[in-house]
């Protein structure tokens, strides 16, 4: 497996953790499950499966400094770096482009660095797992038994089992499906056979490349022409002009949707969690005996219940609280933010409106 | 009138505006309404009927040099030391003795510091207005008009006309009342012949000294000792030592309930706000549209309404709210407090139990 690659995907910013989440220490960057942040756990869970040189982080540049800082044994060739934020179908086209560059049969793995996995040991066992598979020219799918019927995934409906690497059966995906409402979420929970789609695909980079032949022309198009300058002395450039051109488009309905040949390695007991906004944090994380959640360095709370009181790391400030149920409180050195869990997932409302304001863009 | 002084009392710690009053900033000095504190207001607001040198700052030792700070034309021998807070009753007897080691007929208008008065001139005439029944020996109170059924201040039965000077009619007492319930205070508020007491004396300070004789002997007593020791070398010793036998008790308690000979200035249009409690300043201060009290540098807030919010000066942060009513917002250098409106009062609460953990002193 020496041509098996790991591209993470670091270069969010994760709003709706704003503000804890900001522009210069964006979600992936943050320590929310103890002493590493997401971006450190999502670079080490693949040891020892995948080393270091086989690993790229895919990242916009002014984001490489403090990834770097977390991670100081990371090459500085190992980045791939995004102009602006197009999607994930561009990265992973830019990913796939600079790997067959390298290896036109390189196995490249796509990883997230905003998602928590628990288990260490089976995500690297599902990975490995994936190569055969993704070697044999599948697209490869990692799916995760739902637990709740949740809203906030897109889901794949499972189809036949067709294959078993390694104690982990792979079936064929028949469909994806958006992020369902409630309702619809509820019927692909009783159902049974939907999973969670949890952003992690495994495929070699020229069966990738040519599904984006098919479904992306546009896409492809400047894929080539950034495939042509790669090793010269205006890759960069290169890659600046075509980003100008790219819409913005996800790899889940700009490929996988419509891709051919799609399998997935269903699991369970992975322990993955989306920390996509403070509702969900405040889901998977534990909480005191009046169900608050604390993240905060020193706290006093009377009468306070439900509450999610996180507070930035350095902050040592006291976080003080009375009769106050089912807030959020978020405390960073520029900005302090209160709600409701009813309106956590509308934060992005507020950065939106700071967005409009020149002079206020140091709270983003 | 060049016998007439004036003493401030500034000494209060003022815990029901904790966190932004504490410990090193205590409510007097905080800045709430403009540029300058309650203490700087209260010391400038009796020029020039009573100038600098006739001015007493009554407070404990750690506040000295905070005041000088904030008034550095005060002389330093204006000050008037308590050893420790023992109550309204105490620091007038020290006043009392120290100012009748200078002039024993000497009259002292006992001012406070916590308070607001937006009508300076008028509350000027009322002090020259009192100097004279008080040389007379009478025992002057102002008594505020109420404008509410308040059962947050204590209450004078207004009783027959007995004079008028400078245009002020001045009334006999019939009594005191002690905070109301709010029933009593809706039946004050409808009988009319009641005020609010304002905390504000005028008196001869032989007249005060031998009311404390008559009704509060131990306290009499240590002032005997006090007034022994004055202008020797172990005056300083002598007051810490009669300090740790006294009882903490107010004047109001004290001595005004019994005293015979009490008069009262009535007076509206002063603009006098006690500003106690967070309630008290959410009550007084001009809201925005959406009912909210910003005292903030710089404030982001959707669906908010009814919400005090109050940064301490210097915080350079943005505070952000989303969809929250009713709630108190305190943000400092060193406490973050989220409270409710309803809850606010009971701010002490907190402050009572950071006070058993030596550890948490700092906060307070």
């Amino acid at each position: 497996m020496d041509d098996y690659f790991a591209v993470i995907m670091a270069g969010g910013g994760g709003t709706r953790l704003w503000p804890l989440s900001r522009q210069d220490r964006p979600k992936q960057t943050l320590a929310l499950f103890g002493d590493r942040s997401l971006f450190q756990m999502a670079v080490e869970r693949v040891h020892p499966l995948i080393p270091m040189e086989r690993l790229r982080i895919a990242t916009i540049r002014a984001q490489v400094g403090l990834l770097r800082e977390q991670v100081p044994a990371l090459p500085a060739d190992g980045f791939l770096i995004e102009p602006a934020p197009r999607g994930t179908a561009s990265v992973v086209g830019l990913a796939a482009v600079t790997l067959a560059h390298e290896d036109a049969q390189a196995v490249m793995a796509v990883l997230t660095a905003d998602h928590h996995i628990a288990n260490e040991t089976l995500l690297r066992s599902l990975l490995a797992a994936a190569y055969q598979p993704a070697k044999d020219g599948h697209l490869v799918t990692l799916g995760i038994e739902p637990t709740q019927a949740s809203t906030g995934y897109g889901y794949l409906e499972l189809g036949e089992q067709v294959g078993e690497v390694g104690g982990h059966p792979f079936h064929k995906v028949e469909s994806f499906r958006e992020k369902p409402d409630q309702q619809t979420a509820e019927r692909y929970l009783a159902a049974g056979n939907y999973l969670w789609n949890s952003g992690m695909f495994v495929w070699r980079v020229d069966r990738i490349l040519q599904e984006f032949d098919r479904h992306m022309p546009e896409l492809a198009a400047g894929l080539a022409r950034i495939t042509e300058a790669l090793g010269t002395s205006s890759a960069v450039q290169v890659v600046e002009q075509v980003w100008e051109t790219l819409r913005s488009q996800t790899i889940d309905f700009g490929v996988m949707e419509n891709a051919d040949d799609v399998v997935v390695l269903p699991t369970k007991d992975l322990g993955w969690w989306d920390v996509g906004s403070w509702n969900r944090l405040y889901d998977v994380l534990p909480l005191d005996e009046q169900g608050n959640l604390v993240l905060a360095q020193e706290l006093i709370a009377l009468d306070t219940s439900g509450t999610l009181i996180v507070q930035e790391p350095g902050q040592s400030r006291l976080v003080a609280t009375l009769g106050v149920n089912d807030l959020v409180i978020v405390d960073t050195g520029v900005v302090l933010l209160v709600t409701t869990r009813d309106r956590a997932e509308q934060v992005r409302a507020l950065v939106d409106q700071l967005r409009q304001d020149p002079t206020k863009h140091r709270y983003l």
